[in-house]
């Protein structure tokens, strides 16, 4: 360890319900990471006085050259300002950037979650060696973020690559941001979960009937399980994800041409029970020369990807790189 | 009229069916325009043979600097290479820009017809003012193209914005380009007709079964003037059609976070019929940023767009401008 010696950079991936920080070298070595619930943390007076005392502990150790935050909502990457943050109703129209300046006396700056996932999978993980790509996260929203000429594309009002709010139909479940049938009213953690058990009173042959009885509640875990035991309903189950995930990537494929789609977030834990018929649905329903060109891939750092980005984003803008 | 003096350049507009010419000053005022059936020209080496006359004829009355295609296919705008013209099958794998220049002395460029039309709407139509705009071209075939941080798009390789093969649920009718349900297959023109065909006969109160009594067939514009007089078959068709289209341009909005979508093509001039429930749609289902930062507004150009974005590619590409 030599502390204090080499360059260090912190990445804040500041979520819905849990608090992440990670500290990485100049190579982007992790050399620190936690993870914790978001608790007291949701109020931002609580989190500054927080956040101040951990940047005071970690330099102790390490010479932290900038701070990147990851954050869950509308935020202006130029002016560091946050327009809000989803689920967090306490943070709106607050100047983070100048605010964090102020307090830490180290140069701040910030991001969409994604946005700084995007960013790490793009530089570092499995989106390498590519000019455009989609970012593709699936948890309990479904979110995407966008490298189009090997930079963050960021639209006219920094709000891109909501992939989750592809319509799939012209009617279905009413969601959240207000449309009809988004694909994730349709493959969101939770709404997963409550299709999963709309249909598995139907098949009581599913081992997955048992393990409801046992357990009372199942997880996308024992669905993913259940397959790999060769469970046909949990098989069939991974199969009609991969095609509602496949509608919308078709879309986006036959519109932008990517090169790669970098899938994660918990579903894609389910692995080859949800890319292999994924692959093969945009394979055959895309058009030939865009579905040709790309790849479709599992991310690399999965929850550590938002602290990755995060820290990646601080140094890259520390640096005026521009990405 | 100042002949030779001022510099002057031509734009081609190569279609499926139509060779359509224009030649442009300066300030990209229409100065000569010509349509004319494609016949023979489907034939390269004809083709080769008429333009070099063309060209000759032209350059008695205008100064020429450079000359513009927009060419219906897959075609390299860096290279100037044709891989391939849809539905002229002896077009493929042609150095066309080095072959034109060998013949016509002066400097050639070439790019899809889709891009040329885009490039004419944004710099000089009703594009203008913004730096994120689709350009969507409703015809036999419903095609797009894709400006995004003022620039063309071009993707991975060359082909994008294929808003015509965005597939508005999973199962339904097969698409030419190997897609299911595409919105091509339910609002290309001919498709269009078929529809109104399949369910005009249920309405024998609509003007248009009158129409269609007579004439024997209908049109597009039977069904716009229909719609005009009040009639709710063709209200009710339009605003079917605008659903349709708005399903698919929810999408792109929410992805691509876009500030205008130029339409353009035969169906646009159905007018208000399709805009006021298309914008309304929109409005309605997209995200609320998203949706509040996008115009739908009508293509300046109409069927001139081609030559006049053709005409202006040769001009910007000679001046080595970014495009």
């Amino acid at each position: 360890m030599r502390p204090k010696v080499n360059k260090h950079y912190l990445g804040i991936d500041f979520g819905g319900t849990n608090f992440k920080f990670g500290v990485v070298d100049s190579e982007f070595n992790l050399k620190e990471f936690k993870i914790m619930s978001l608790g007291k943390l949701k109020d931002p007076r609580v989190s500054i006085v927080f956040i101040k005392d951990l940047v005071s502990d970690l330099s102790k150790k390490y010479k932290l050259m900038s701070i990147g935050f990851g954050l869950p909502g509308p935020v202006d990457f130029e002016t560091g300002h946050i327009h809000y943050l989803v689920n967090l109703k306490n943070w709106r129209n607050i100047g983070w950037k100048k605010l964090m300046e102020q307090e830490l006396k180290i140069p701040v700056f910030l991001d969409n979650d994604v946005n700084a996932a995007t960013l790490a999978e793009y530089y570092l993980g499995s989106g390498r060696g590519c000019l455009n790509m989609m970012m593709v996260a699936l948890g309990t929203g479904v979110g995407g973020g966008l490298i189009l000429g090997g930079k963050i594309y960021r639209g006219a009002s920094n709000v891109t690559a909501e992939i989750g709010h592809i319509p799939l139909s012209i009617k279905g479940p009413k969601c959240n941001c207000k449309g009809i049938a988004c694909l994730e009213s349709y493959i969101g953690n939770q709404n997963l979960l409550n299709y999963a058990y709309r249909i598995l009173h139907k098949h009581p042959e599913s081992v997955l009937s048992a393990v409801k009885k046992k357990k009372l509640i199942i997880s996308l875990e024992d669905i993913t399980d259940a397959a790999k035991a060769g469970d046909k309903f949990a098989i069939d189950f991974w199969n009609d994800v991969a095609e509602k995930l496949g509608q919308a990537l078709v879309g986006v494929v036959n519109i932008l041409n990517i090169e790669k789609i970098v899938i994660g977030g918990g579903v894609s834990a389910a692995g080859q029970f949800l890319f292999k018929p994924l692959r093969k649905f945009v394979r055959v329903r895309a058009m030939d020369i865009q579905a040709k060109n790309v790849k479709i891939v599992k991310a690399k750092f999965q929850n550590k990807a938002g602290i990755i980005g995060s820290a990646l984003i601080a140094k890259y803008a520390l640096e005026k790189r521009s990405f």
